[in-house]
């Protein structure tokens, strides 16, 4: 099988934790642990977020004095995707010798018009109160809002289109190598009136750039590995139930938030929807048992759709 | 022809520029424009410098209130790879429409026992004054030296042997793509007693791991473009003079600066030396008058080989 993996940011810098380089480098060797053990027996292309990672390299890009001006998102995005996707393919190399690892650099391509480009609303970065968010805003150009009691910087997350390197990651899977790709979702990029690339300041959602690669990529499987076990029904109520085996017509008829497993479940919709193959939401360390339909959240196109376990 | 070019990351960041991220940008589409003139009629593959950037990035994570210690110089090297590679993609891919162009984090294996590891020598970041400099040094367990007037961090330049994934890069430009990588010589790694890859607190020149990748993917040139015309006999004397034509013979009967133009004669040399084909220093905006023959110090292994232009 050919499988795409889109890996949480937060899995790879976990809540509480400072974001010490050594800290998010632990737990990134643990995860290709559990991604070795998918490729020794798959085609796989790994990607990953960024979220909190580009939020430490914004923030001490604002506070550095030798700058006019902060860096722009494109290039920190880029920064973070050097730096995730070195760990990740060392880790990676280590854990499967005598394969072939590579990293790429990627940008994702948005629409120019797209309306969310005048609507900031991702979050990244770190909770302030209010005067110092406000003050924050009005030094570095930020739009900040309210995240729960405390204020954070926000910035557009424009839809993906298409990975601009597309081609070349698929020659590179069809080899058999394990490609490391569009990190952070992608560098968003658009087309000016002269078809050239430019980076854009905003941010696309990893997910969401995952389905449409492994859509594109003609990948049997699109596994979203995060730290939470299953997608829940009623999640914080005491309905709260966890979601098995299930079909994008059951998922759009139940609602999530829409700054965390919303996304996922978006994005395990569309690939099912669009190619009728399976999606799943699940724990990173179970990514072997997701893929045999045994733990996760499985999305098939039906419910009769027969899970690898069962073949 | 395959050609390899390594460019300067001083030719990215120009002395006395301010290292804001779109002067960067310019200058990159600026290197964009001579290096797809090389494309279009060569197989290329391109490294380039990161001295400037990292010390840029180095020192906001030092002042980083965040975390517990600052970054280590492997992490920030490949941040710096993916933000100047995105640059570097981006701008090859507006200069070459139709062309693929690749982007790979690289690591540069190095001797877990080269006695450079413990003799740091290359500057990086910028100038301080004396006590600065030894507050910095004692906050963040740098080592400092004076660098002329000034006092500067110097960190260990171990001796590359290897591109970790050379083998990839071979089989990309073989089919004709356009490869960016090895950025800032390549993340320096070891192998550790069980044979992994590991990270570790050093930089390596770039000219270095330029020699020897160019030797190893068997390029029929290897370009060192940067803001001089030619090397120079008895630089900064009445005697100064441009070497246009010579040999590694002549060019090692001469003293060049330790810290700058001496590990570029050395690269050049070496491939030179070990291969028998053609090695240049030179501006990057004459990289096909270079590579011609007709513009820079063009390095052959005698003084009767038959440069291109006089073919």
């Amino acid at each position: 099988m050919r499988v795409l993996v889109a890996l949480g940011g937060n899995a790879l810098l976990r809540r509480g934790q400072k974001p010490d380089a050594d800290l998010q480098q632990d737990n990134v060797r643990v995860a290709a642990t559990s991604l070795a053990e998918l490729a020794r027996e798959h085609e796989l292309v790994i990607t990953h977020g960024n979220g909190p990672q580009v939020g430490v390299l914004a923030l001490e890009s604002a506070d550095d004095p030798n700058l006019t001006r902060p860096y722009p998102l494109d290039t920190l995005g880029a920064q973070t995707q050097g730096m995730i996707g070195y760990w990740m393919l060392q880790a990676l190399q280590n854990a499967l010798p005598g394969r072939q690892v590579i990293c790429m650099i990627n940008q994702t391509l948005v629409s120019a018009v797209d309306p969310a480009l005048a609507d900031p609303t991702k979050f990244v970065g770190q909770v302030y109160d209010r005067a110092e968010g406000e003050r924050l805003a009005e030094e570095n150009g930020w739009t900040v809002k309210p995240d729960g009691p405390y204020w954070r910087r926000v910035v557009p997350s424009p839809a993906p289109q298409r990975v601009v390197e597309t081609r070349l990651i698929r020659n590179l899977v069809r080899d058999g190598i394990v490609v490391v790709c569009a990190g952070g979702g992608g560098v968003p990029v658009i087309r000016d009136d002269k078809g050239r690339l430019r980076g854009i300041e905003a941010v696309v959602d990893k997910d969401l750039t995952g389905s449409i690669l492994a859509e594109t990529l003609e990948c049997d499987a699109f596994l979203i590995l995060t730290d939470v076990p299953r997608v829940m029904r009623n999640f914080g109520t005491p309905q709260q139930q966890e979601i098995g085996h299930t079909t994008p017509h059951e998922l759009r008829e139940l609602d999530f938030p829409a700054g965390s497993m919303g996304p996922k479940v978006e994005a395990a919709c569309r690939f099912v929807e669009s190619t009728g193959d399976m999606a799943a939401i699940g724990r990173l360390d179970q990514a072997s048992d997701i893929l045999q339909g045994t733990a996760g959240t499985i999305v098939t196109p039906n419910a009769t759709w027969p899970l690898a376990s069962t073949l």
